[in-house]
């Protein structure tokens, strides 16, 4: 990339630059899922774009005490930032999850730590949040971070869970924590999974 | 798409749903600018998303009174929506801004109005928020809309610039408001279209 070491103003902003300029290449990690027109494989950057759009416009199933939606945003949009260095982790893929928390946190420290460090620790805090899925907002954005590829995988006829032999309950326990944020949300999803083996989308 | 048609739960998330699948189709919304590693077009939802990246880590230097910067996200993830059917205007080109508005609007009554009233009045508002200009968050919005393609040029040795013969005084004009936004955001992009003129990536 042309200018990368350039300096700006500060030295403060010339990191913030640098960093928002590596995050670009979120937009050429791709994920195992399709674009619900079949043409692609979605890439990381998109899928964040989407499933904020997903949080903004589902808020309303979530039980109360409702999380705060703007943080459930900030969650969902940081949380893969790590995948530019780990790359993306299939839910499905028990040997890659050995190592994902040892490689997703050696890219926290490079990725964040391009930024100075009370912003480094902003954006490694949110990421950390998710991860842990102990406060409603990060339970909240996990649950539309497990419902998206799971829509997109029925609107495509199994796309994914075809090509990776996912089975109907490996889907399910991937879901089952999602009753306890939306009962709306949870049976939404196991209908749209129980119509997925019905249709012959996924394996029952 | 397989499956559109479904009918889920209530009919108000059978829209939603409907809505969130539809929207997908941002994904293939090609943009002029080219990703910083120059491998191919960007496309405007995972540009939706990197953009809400810098609100976020560039809010610091928005002058007082500060926009509040989770409604300045939102705008952001929701105003080029309406690409969907209106498609990416490039921002140089004269002819395809004569009729914007009205294709834009048209976009917004059938991409907005998949959705109940109540949630369609929302998007359809931040959306009108957005291109209006008037508040504060949607001037923060706006000035980091056009920071972020010129950015992805300047990374790129000026491609899509010089791709479309734009010319510094162009591409100033382009970010005349963003002083009363934010003096040292401007004086930054300032400072990359000089030096871009300087290297031969912008035509002075």
């Amino acid at each position: 990339m042309e200018g990368k070491d350039d300096v700006w103003g500060t030295p403060r902003l010339t990191r913030q630059i640098a960093f928002l300029m590596e995050i670009d290449r979120l937009k050429t990690v791709l994920r195992r899922t399709v674009l619900t027109d079949g043409s692609r494989r979605e890439n990381t950057a998109e899928h964040s774009w989407h499933i904020a759009m997903m949080a903004m416009t589902l808020h309303e199933y979530v039980a109360e005490p409702k999380p705060d939606l703007s943080h459930t945003i900030k969650l969902l949009l940081v949380h893969d930032i790590v995948e530019i260095d780990a790359g993306d982790t299939f839910a499905y893929d028990t040997q890659g999850y050995s190592d994902k928390e040892e490689r997703e946190q050696a890219a926290a420290s490079r990725i964040f730590g391009l930024l100075e460090e009370d912003q480094a620790a902003e954006y490694r805090k949110l990421w950390r949040e998710f991860e842990e899925m102990d406060t409603r907002e990060a339970l909240f954005a996990a649950a539309i971070d497990r419902l998206q590829p799971m829509l997109h995988n029925y609107y495509t006829e199994g796309y994914s869970w075809k090509e990776n032999g996912v089975r109907h309950a490996q889907a399910l326990r991937r879901i089952g924590f999602i009753d306890g944020v939306s009962p709306v949300l949870a049976s939404f999803i196991q209908e749209l999974l129980q119509r997925a083996v019905d249709r012959g989308f996924l394996e029952s």
